[in-house]
């Protein structure tokens, strides 16, 4: 197998090869029927970035909507956190359940998020596992089999790729970006799957807070019709997209329906509900501590912030794994004080830190979060989020 | 290392990259130091071909010409034999020596003929078990570091190769045989090894014998003064070169050395000595049976003797394995009736079978090599066997 991906990351595949090789992906282990939960089963799926906290607000309020959201997500990877362990910070939450239980909290509430168990195309741990130590991870076809073949295991009928892009992202242009959304795009339509894919900037965090406990708090937030703008814009465009492929509604009244979930508090009770039938307490989970403010050394307006410093050092403080069984701290996170296009003066706060256990971060910690902040002497204008749409 | 090899296949080494891996290889295990036998070790590696038993009479005859052969040998792989295989027909014979015993028997006769042990370069066993299911085998960097790690692994000197050529050889054609030949000796000489390259024909089989203890037979002959003439042509020409890196004699001078040793009997007296040092009782060698012979079905000059068919019908046979567990019959061969050139009218003899416990040939067998022979209404001009010579 090793031997196989590193030829096929040297010969690419053809599109009938990339086909094949998600179908046999996805064939490893048991696909879901989910026809008896009726049509419009639709997922999304994220190639993962920093504070990405989308699908937490996304998938209820897209089920308060009529979209029926059978989702099964990772865990945190490299500097990019995982919407399992932010929701494992909400005690009790369960996301190992089986197959019959996801498929009753869909039935009940309309969206499950659940986590990856061996039942779902196992045959892509084992793969990951040789692609992860013969430098073979980044390759196309593999990238798209490796994510089209667990998806597809779902039963689902439509599926919205979110492909982030820049150098907080697992891709770093535009262009490859492009290839891998086309190619996901291809694969999933020759396999009977409608997909749509956004291709999204990845520079800074996405929102405010990156961590566990903290980014379940801010999507609250959001499912309570607030929260940052780029987080609400994000699960706004999504979910527009799911509504079109779910119920053929154009993108314009699919965005209006997502927003009106979310303001009238319906999305909120659908997430509350899915906690609920997932076991899990929100009244239980952890609370932002007063944490450890980064102030600016100088004078200027936020022209960036590297959200892969962020997210790497959010790892090396506790809220994500550095080897495979280390034991995240939901509590530990951080939160953006000066977003980009922010004017601050010296001393000002960019950041606090929320430590957990292990107390305050150390001073090279602080001093990385820090020089995450670029500032500027003149404000920049604001970049697109989002960068493109393809299906 | 599955993948490693891959990535080589395709991308290949530079010459830098070729000596650091043929080193690495080397140094997986023991490297021998010989130099207490004195100065002039040189071994000779073939590439391997069909009735290849060049080895057996070559080393006695250096050795008998003043070099001292520390040969360590092959067993049969596909369609062509093994020099180990082969000697181990002689009742006795003991090719799993020490290196303590392999030094003494060199000491004592100036040659030894010994398996391969798991002491030498044993990373390219394991390597070759991956190249061989992960299709790449067929890499020259590859080929090369695992010829010569375990060549340099013998405290040599200077090593003459010969790098088949042809439909029987694994080499197909002339360009890739002479790249192997320039990447062995480029990394041997890098290495500290003087090296000499010869580049030979692999067409028909080598002499008129294909099997175990028939082609030890053939080699007593050429120890004796006589035999077939190609085998005799090769000797004298790898013993020339041998004699060459090893006393710096010039060529001509060289193969006159080795000639005189093949016609005056020192070389077959080497050779008696060798193998009784090593345990061995010729006068139990098995002899030819009657055998069964297969006839031409038409008149005519043969053309061309298919070795590749050849071999791999002696293997199928018994005289080879076609299971790395099967068990070699060292009775089993066949002999060559009607050599390239022969006239044959229908009803002579083109081959002789010698069955051993299992019997005659299946008749699908007589039929195949029966058809190996190719008859042309005119004589052809014989091929040169030497093709070039590279140093």
């Amino acid at each position: 197998m090793a031997a196989l991906a590193m030829a096929i990351y040297f010969n690419g595949l053809d599109e009938r090869e990339t086909s094949a090789w998600t179908d046999a992906m996805m064939r490893s282990g048991v696909v879901l029927d989910l026809a008896e939960l009726g049509p419009g089963r639709v997922d999304k799926h994220s190639t993962g970035g920093v504070g990405d906290k989308i699908s937490i607000p996304l998938a209820p309020a897209a089920a308060a909507a009529g979209v029926i959201v059978p989702m099964i997500a990772g865990r945190g990877l490299g500097h990019s956190g995982g919407t399992i362990d932010k929701l494992e910070s909400i005690p009790g939450y369960r996301a190992d359940l089986s197959v019959d239980a996801f498929k009753s909290v869909l039935a009940q509430v309309g969206c499950c998020i659940n986590g990856q168990t061996d039942e779902l195309a196992p045959a892509d741990k084992r793969l990951y596992a040789l692609r992860d130590v013969s430098a073979t991870v980044e390759s196309i076809p593999l990238i798209t089999a490796s994510i089209m073949g667990k998806k597809l295991a779902e039963g689902i009928e439509g599926l919205v790729l979110d492909v982030k892009v820049g150098r907080s992202a697992f891709m770093k242009t535009l262009d490859d970006a492009r290839r891998l959304a086309e190619s996901m795009v291809r694969v999933g339509e020759s396999m009977g799957c409608r997909v749509v894919a956004f291709l999204t900037r990845m520079e800074e965090p996405l929102g405010r807070m990156i961590g566990n406990a903290c980014e379940v708090q801010e999507s609250l937030e959001t499912l309570r019709g607030a929260g940052p703008e780029d987080i609400r814009q994000l699960v706004v465009a999504l979910g527009g997209a799911m509504l079109e492929l779910s119920k053929g509604v154009d993108e314009g009244a699919g965005q209006a329906r997502i927003e009106a979930a979310l303001d009238d508090g319906s999305a909120l009770s659908r997430f509350e509900r899915m906690v609920a039938a997932q076991g899990g307490d929100l009244a239980g989970l952890a609370r932002a501590n007063e944490g450890t403010v980064i102030s600016a050394n100088t004078s200027g307006y936020v022209a960036a912030i590297d959200g892969l410093e962020v997210g790497l050092a959010a790892v090396s403080l506790g809220a994500g794994r550095a080897t495979k069984d280390a034991v995240i701290d939901p509590a530990v996170g951080c939160r953006v004080e000066a977003p980009v296009g922010a004017k601050v003066t010296a001393g000002d706060p960019l950041m606090t830190v929320f430590h957990g256990a292990q107390g305050p971060p150390p001073s090279a910690t602080v001093e990385r979060l820090r020089a995450a902040f670029a500032l500027d002497g003149e404000p920049r204008e604001p970049a697109p989020l989002i960068l493109d749409r393809i299906s």
